[in-house]
Order: C-alpha cells, then sequence, then structure tokens
C-alpha cells in the first residue's frame, strides 16, 4: 500500500530544457538546487526540465503538468513559474530540435496562456510566470566540443540565431506582462560582451557551469523580489514552525 | 488565479532534522540535490527536512504530510521515504530538544506505523521506508563550535549517546522489517574509527559535509538496489519520454 503526500505547502515550477534539468547536476550549485535551498520548508521545487526538448515538444508536456477543475484542491498550488526555453529551438535548421522563430514565439506566447488558463478560478493567488531567455552561445567552444566526439558532429547552433531567440523571449514577455529574467544578456554582459569569454560560465559553449547559473539565480531572485515580491522567499511563512 | 502541478510523476520524501534539510544546500553537494539529480523526470524529491526537530515535534508533523482516504489519486504517491532523526533526540538531558532513547524507539515504530497505514489501499505499490541513523558526533569539534559562539555555549551532545541512538534505529528497522543506512557505522569506520578523524565529514561536529553526504548517499543507493529494486533510478521509466 502506497502513501501519499500530503499537499502541504505550495510549489515552484522550473519548467524547461537539459539547462533546466541539470540544475541540480552534482559537483557543482545550479540554480535548481539553490532555490530548492532557500525555499525549504516554503515551498517544493519541481523539477520539470527536458532534456533535449523545444518548446514544440514541451507544449503537450506543460498541458499535463498543470490540472484544471475542481479537483484542484488537493494538489499543490503552483506559486512560481520559469519558462526556459530557446537554447534547443534555436538549432541550426537542419537539426530535429529546430524550431522556427515564429513558431517559438507562437508557442511560449501559448505556454503563457496555458499557465494563466489552468487551475480553478477558486483560487485567488495568481501563479507568477518569470520567462527566461537562453544563454548566449560561445560557438567556438560548442563547435570544439561537437568535433571531439566519436564520430565528430558539425557545430549544431549559432551565436546570432540565439540573441535572436532571446530578443523573442524578452518581446514575450512585454507583451503577455510577465517578468523576464534576461540570461543571454546578463551572461553575454559578464563576459565583457566577448563570445569567447563566455567559456567562464559554460561548460561546453551551451550548458552553464557554476558561475553561470549563480548569475541566473541572483538575476532571478532579484526580479522575484521586485516584480513578485508576495512569492519572494522572506515573505513566505514557514509552512511547519521553526 | 493559480496554476496548479498535476501529479505527473511520484515522489521521494526526506524526511528528518537538519542535516536533511540542509542536503541541498549551495556551495557544495548534498545527498537531497544528489537524489533530486539522479532521479530527475522520474521521481520528484520533497524536502520534509525540519531543522531542530526530534522525533517528539516531527509525528505530527508526518500525519500532515500523509493522506488517507479517496482523495488520495489527485496527490503524489510516495515510493521511497528517508525517515532520518536522532541527532536532536539524542542531546543531553537538560536540552529541550532531548528525547529519552525509550520514546525514541516509541516515535520511530510509530511513524513506520504511520507510513504503512496512510494512503489508500487502493494502491499496489507499497511505499518504501528507509531509516536512517544519526551520524557520529565528534564532540571535540562541536564543544569547539559552541564555544566560539556569542555567547558560549557548553557542548550540548555526547559521543556514546548517539551511538546509543543509532543503535537504537537499527533495532526498530529490524524489528518493522525495513531497510537502514546505517549512517553513523559507516562515517566511523571511513573516519578509522577515531571522534577526531571524524571532522572530515562533519563541518561543526553535528553536520555533514560533501565528504560526509557522499557516504549517505552511496550507503543509500546500494541500500535501494539491493532492499528495493522497484524504486532503484535505473528502473523506473521517465515520466516524459527522453
Amino acid at each position: 500500500m502506497s502513501a501519499v503526500a500530503a499537499n502541504v505547502q505550495d510549489s515552484i515550477v522550473l519548467f524547461g530544457d537539459s539547462i533546466t534539468q541539470g540544475s541540480f547536476e552534482p559537483g557543482f550549485t545550479g540554480f535548481g538546487q539553490r532555490l530548492a535551498h532557500i525555499y525549504a520548508r516554503r515551498l517544493d521545487v519541481l523539477n520539470r526540465g527536458l532534456s533535449g526538448y523545444n518548446t514544440e515538444w514541451a507544449v503537450p508536456v506543460l498541458k499535463e503538468c498543470l490540472v484544471t477543475g475542481p479537483d484542484c484542491s488537493l494538489s499543490p498550488k503552483i506559486r512560481l513559474i520559469t519558462i526556459w526555453f530557446g537554447a534547443n529551438d534555436a538549432c541550426i535548421k537542419s537539426s530535429p530540435q529546430h524550431v522556427s522563430l515564429g513558431k517559438f514565439i507562437y508557442n511560449l506566447n501559448h505556454m503563457v496562456t496555458l499557465v494563466r488558463s489552468s487551475g480553478s478560478s477558486d483560487y485567488s493567488v495568481e501563479t507568477r510566470i518569470v520567462l527566461i531567455t537562453p544563454p548566449p552561445v560561445n560557438t567556438y567552444q560548442r563547435a570544439a566540443d561537437l568535433a571531439s566526439r566519436d564520430p565528430p558532429k558539425a557545430c549544431d547552433r549559432d551565436f546570432e540565431v540565439t540573441r535572436e531567440y532571446a530578443a523573442a523571449v524578452k518581446t514575450v514577455a512585454e507583451q503577455k506582462k510577465v517578468a523576464v529574467v534576461d540570461v543571454w544578456t546578463a551572461l553575454y554582459e559578464a563576459a565583457g560582451e566577448d563570445e569567447r569569454t563566455l567559456s567562464k560560465f559554460l561548460v561546453d559553449g551551451l550548458h552553464l557551469n557554476e558561475a553561470g547559473y549563480q548569475i541566473v539565480y541572483d538575476e532571478l531572485m532579484k526580479t522575484i523580489q521586485k516584480e513578485y515580491p508576495d512569492v519572494y522567499y522572506e515573505n513566505l511563512p514557514f509552512t511547519f514552525p521553526p
């Protein structure tokens, strides 16, 4: 017989691709780990990162991850959701992961609408949505990584294309009036606007290392504190008393 | 309006004191972080660590964390629960955290019974229970840490007393026929059975550092693979396809 986890506290959902899925990776400190720690005894952090996914494949998953209707009261409310895609959508056109810019924008809009229209109208508390821009690609590092594989692969990302997808995320956020964490710009500026220097923040030209995730976490917490103070960790009570 | 997190995958519950709560702490890799990573897209890891708690205070919380009855189908099943107490129960008698050895054994038994009797009999899948023994205390390190505080405090733990509480956890596990991870013995042996050498695994004589948590994780995964292979991560399908 299975015990069942009661809905004792609300949740934060981290929705995205491998950069989200890998945010608890051992050996360094990712942004998922930091959130799980700082929100301990306040909100559960649910990792809904899907390595390899683009927005096209992720939309049906998001539908499955959200409940609608009267049964909602037994499941944890999502107080905050981060939606972080673009790194795979921005693959070169010949890649199966590629999603056109227009379709990417459509899918992101659709995700925001899905979150806003799900749940039950019984809840007065709003789910806070944060869009995150994909990190800049260091194509030198990425090309070297792919060339070293067996068999070697050609580079599958382009610096300027990912920049366009990042800009599109910001536009969607403005239009939908949700907060955005512009990881692309934060990392690029931290790298002195030099693509090669991005290796300070990237493991393989695409995925983040601890220093990269630290910037993501810091920017996210600043954004939450400013835009959504109701879900800033210090403003949430402990579920069980200290 | 709040979006609500659907019950897309079952869960692992980490129930314990500060040594559980701190298992996602940034700056090093704790066992909570490792589990969250290895079980990503298979089981959610819910941190129910309660800093400062002993078993007496934790029993009512465990009741709140478990659901019983027909409504269970909407909430995540607990496939595995770790129950890790003793570090605070074993405080010296003058401490408000102290719980007598007899009461500690009673409470642990009660926790196992609560998990086994909760949920709904509709579920054929059993919740796997792992008891964990408290780590050995390095009283030299602990005393120095407490003496350095403002105001200074006297040492509140005893090496031999914690050993007795650890032994009691093993006895309860045998009697209740649940798996046990004997962290006390694993760490003491790794320290060459020398109390002072335990500083290799402890931050402050009481709480674990990365090397300490690594042993906990390794022992836990060995135990799961051997005793409960149905919840060993490699034997669980991905919730969403790769």
